[in-house]
């Protein structure tokens, strides 16, 4: 899945993303945990989004606008905005609102850079604990409390020793709930919501699947790019790519991806 | 609920519970994301203990042996060593050993100490955030990556306005499970898979209701001490003492605490 980017290219991405996630955090971090986060509702069902979504996407907007005028932007707060170079930077400037507005460390900002072909480049970054997951283009890295580590997805072979994530345990329509339940029933434990995060510790071999339904293009770009860059797949229910959402599993590594994506495709 | 304990008394208690959260850190990081865990099981179900859990609370019992010789101990791990003092330190040295195994942030070591009547002082550690929530004799205190603050727990009245969390949908037995899900089906928004962190965020003032079941007493003991400082009540599923563990609801407030028994009260 990599393409070919100039290095220097490169190297600017890794900058600039990494410029975006710290700009980010202070957006983020602001009004976390505050009582009066000033929430509004997004139409009838419960979808917050809160005054920090909306303020950390305009900061990396606007660092993007300077650093890298020529590229696109696809945001989940203010949509689209067309440049020239091939390139789309994916941003979610809280993915986990749910979690975010109830105080959880699990919710996280996620950028990614598209080429025409999907992701290539990935941060996951947690503003509260402090750590980021960065993947894609020479990169496969986090750093936390703990400090840097590479990130490097589990070996596990079978489901039965595999352990799955997802958020809500509805996870989508009927049809999908069923679709994970098979899965579920044969992995060794399910655990449910992590938002981002769970994504995250595939990437730093902690855990062996995460399935959703559902998804936006904007919660799983970056997603994808740390996953792949630390050895791990990542895919819709019918095996193929992930980058536009929907149905997504990702897993470890290949052999688990497999036993899982068999006990889900039925859901075609 | 506070119990009259001489001031001296109570600074050495908060003095011996801060040493054994930070001397726990130690062992409970340290093996903390690492590929051999050396987890054994306990019995047929799946429920992993680490090497992590009795390191961490064999640490603990030496020093409350050295600085508290008088006092009891429960733990999860060691079971229980008798006293002189009418005290009894609580020590669950990994609560969410299966969050802890897959790499999760909400897992914490809870650590009470009871008189006759129940808790009296609670800690709520989580060593991968660096964060601290303690509640009882006087304190009503958290720490952690944004600094210091005063536990303060919402003062939501209404159901409809609650936000509820769970460890794992199936809550406990089918009645159980029937329980939580008439409150689920009244509040605002139920989430999932938090550990003993869903307990620190009613005191934090950022949810307001943790429904469980089949809780052991170094579950519960701590999250009572820490709850009850910060505003919040917590009582079993028929409104009397929760320290004994079983089917506990922990609310930010007497009011929404009012609400939720009435559904729940129905599972006796």
């Amino acid at each position: 899945m990599t393409r070919p980017v100039p290095s220097t290219t490169a190297d600017d991405l890794h900058r600039v993303a990494g410029l975006l996630a710290d700009t980010a955090r202070n957006e983020t971090l602001r009004y976390f945990r505050e009582a009066n986060q000033g929430l509004e509702s997004k139409g009838t069902t419960f979808d917050p989004v809160t005054v920090a979504d909306r303020a950390a996407e305009k900061v990396m907007r606007e660092i993007i606008g300077r650093e890298r005028p020529d590229d696109a932007i696809l945001g989940e707060e203010f949509g689209e905005t067309p440049g020239t170079s091939g390139l789309t930077w994916i941003l979610d400037p809280i993915d986990g609102t749910r979690g975010y507005i109830a105080g959880t460390p699990t919710w996280g900002t996620l950028i990614a850079v598209n080429d025409a072909e999907g992701p290539i480049l990935g941060v996951i970054d947690q503003p509260y604990i402090g750590e980021r997951f960065v993947g894609g283009l020479g990169q496969a890295q986090m750093n936390g409390p703990l400090g840097p580590k590479a990130l490097d997805s589990r070996k596990t072979a079978a489901l039965s020793e595999a352990v799955l994530f997802t958020t809500f345990p509805e996870v989508g329509t009927t049809n999908d709930r069923a679709g994970f339940e098979r899965v579920a029933s044969q992995v060794k434990l399910t655990r449910y919501g992590m938002d981002c995060y769970a994504y995250a510790l595939i990437a730093a071999g902690q855990i062996d699947l995460v399935i959703e339904a559902g998804l936006y293009p904007y919660d799983i770009c970056a997603p994808i790019a740390v996953i792949q860059a630390a050895g791990g797949v990542v895919t819709d229910w019918a095996g193929g790519p992930a980058h536009a959402g929907g149905r997504v599993i990702a897993a470890a590594n290949a052999n688990v991806h497999a036993a899982a994506l068999e006990l889900l495709i039925r859901s075609y």
